[in-house]
């Protein structure tokens, strides 16, 4: 048995530094004669782990102080409609901000809670770049800005934080989060499944300025209701609690790397090596504008399609797992998650050296 | 380090099998080069463990091919919301039976999403009877007939399904499924939470008959939509594959103990051991009417609170755990899932003999 180097999209690579201590305490947890997973979500030892957690993640991306970090079920996708249905009143319009499949996705799902407005949108360059600020239609008066900071399928990426004034800032993280530091207090709502930078999925994390908490519906499920989950620390009902559990140690892991200064240069230099030599193959190419590409999601296609087959082919038997682009798009995708370490990244590069050799 | 007896009323004990099978391949699945939890849910590897998971369900419970098998987030609490979203208008009379704190939840969740009516409730008994069949006072039109088949909190259970004529009649089993076999053709919807009898929280499993499909309005998010998660496999979005992969490995455990025949053998022996102790014990009671005692969630109550805290200290370092009642009723609970054996229940009566003989 051997691990390869995972380049999966998601769910994608795990640290396994994290999984070999998961492993270890997998049939007891902490001498408490179960596993994690078979304990109560209210009893201390969960409370324990759960707590901490949080803990560790505030302190990754210095999360001020009023802003509640909740652990939540159903992934961003169900995000895409808990949110306008908690800081959007049905009649308001909500301007978002659309750079890929993710966040028309995001504008689809919340098309019957709120008026979304489709503010700026690149899909007349096939979402290979990002609109000019100062091209966005906003409103002042909007409920929120929603975006996507990295787009996972096309590899799209903002590298700054866009100013929408007084207007609160919401952004689907889920491929970005804890790529690198982050000014949490420039929005009003973070969210990201879990199952790229956090832990396994199902798995959806949720950080929200505590005044928009007010703007909660109080004729809603209480189970869609950001206000009730804060008001009980996201035990309104049973949570995923290995999930949460994995997480608290990837967090651990991460503050043991170095913290997020310290994965934002590793995450710089991977994606670096990879553009570099794409850029520099004269086989491969990826399309995306050279100033918004991804760190963590690089796509690239081959000269003629008929290369993938034997590029897939080749590379899963030299150890390079999951490099098939997504459905969409095409070609090839090499996603560079925190757990992808440079070895992995130079792997790649030298089987593509090979490959393009061989059938350039 | 050694495991307890689990008596954990959920997130529950799982079969140790179960656990060091899933410990052994944590690092890398079946010669895949990741864990399971590392690889794309639409890839082949996990869409084979899922539908393998599906397939040992529909065995076990012989579930009819016009029934869909839903794999979703969330947990029972949120489905308590997405049923009615679902399968009622929201001015349509929905009937529901309350026999405890789950069913009194599922009203409460459900009110504002259509009219919701308790149509026979046992509360006056302090939840410790079921009311009669014949004093249910339900509407022929009604949009279903909901009903918590077992009460976890305080140890209630229907041992039949009750006639309610064509309505779909609609059961939260989280608590009781696949403790025996069932007539799943009896219900319209079945669901349930996992983390009793089915694997880890943060899973839901939903049993849907194909008509009902046809009730989902179009104009809700897709992702609480059963029509959409049933046409897209549950993957509308990313699942917890983790959580499926586990469940899956208890389906294949529990058709290598003999299927829900066995079980139903093994949970009412288990259940009688404790019962019959508690009653002729002189010292534990147990309140609930003995025709609607559960087998799975077992409440009881020592002569004076004064004793519940020594009981608790000596239980736990006799390796008893989370024998703790639920707060709502005090007193002491040892839940009896599928993966608490014989010899944990024996274990508890000889326990519970000698905390009597030194105390009473």
């Amino acid at each position: 048995m051997s691990r390869g180097h995972n380049f999966s999209a998601g769910p994608a690579a795990l640290p396994e530094a994290v999984l070999r201590q998961a492993q270890a305490e997998f049939l007891e947890w902490d001498g408490s004669g179960a596993s994690i997973m078979e304990v109560s979500h209210r009893g201390k030892d969960f409370i324990g782990v759960a707590e901490a957690a949080e803990a560790d993640l505030r302190e990754l991306l210095a999360i001020p102080a009023n802003y509640k970090v909740l652990f939540l079920q159903g992934g961003a996708t169900q995000q895409f409609a808990q949110i306008p249905m908690n800081i959007a009143r049905r009649d308001q319009r909500a301007d978002y901000v659309v750079t890929g499949d993710w966040s028309e996705k995001a504008v689809r799902e919340g098309a019957t809670l709120a008026r979304i407005h489709v503010s700026a949108s690149s899909q007349s360059t096939n979402y290979t770049s990002i609109p000019a600020r100062d091209g966005w239609d906003l409103d002042p008066n909007a409920a929120y800005v929603h975006y996507t900071p990295n787009e996972t399928i096309r590899g799209v990426e903002f590298h700054d934080i866009p100013d929408v004034g007084d207007v609160p800032l919401v952004a689907d993280m889920s491929s970005t989060i804890l790529s690198r530091p982050l000014d949490v207090s420039r929005f009003g709502l973070i969210y990201a499944g879990a199952q790229k930078n956090i832990g396994p999925s199902g798995l959806v994390v949720v950080i929200i300025r505590e005044d928009l908490l007010a703007r909660c519906p109080k004729d809603i499920p209480r189970i869609f209701s950001f206000a009730e989950h804060a008001a009980n620390s996201s035990m309104l009902n049973t949570p995923n609690t290995f999930g949460w559990y994995l997480a608290g140690l990837i967090f651990k892991w991460l503050k043991a790397q170095g913290g997020l200064a310290a994965m934002e240069v590793r995450n710089r230099t991977k994606a670096q090596t990879l553009y570099d030599y794409i850029d520099g193959s004269g086989f491969y190419r990826n399309p995306v504008e050279v100033s918004v590409r991804s760190w963590m999601n690089i796509p690239f296609t081959l000269p003629t399609t008929e290369l993938d087959a034997p590029f897939l082919r080749e590379s899963q038997q030299a150890g390079l797992l999951a490099l098939k682009g997504h459905k969409l798009v095409g070609g090839m995708r090499a996603s560079l998650y925190n757990a992808v370490n440079q070895d992995s990244v130079d792997a790649l590069v030298c089987f593509m050296k090979d490959f393009a050799r061989r059938y350039g």
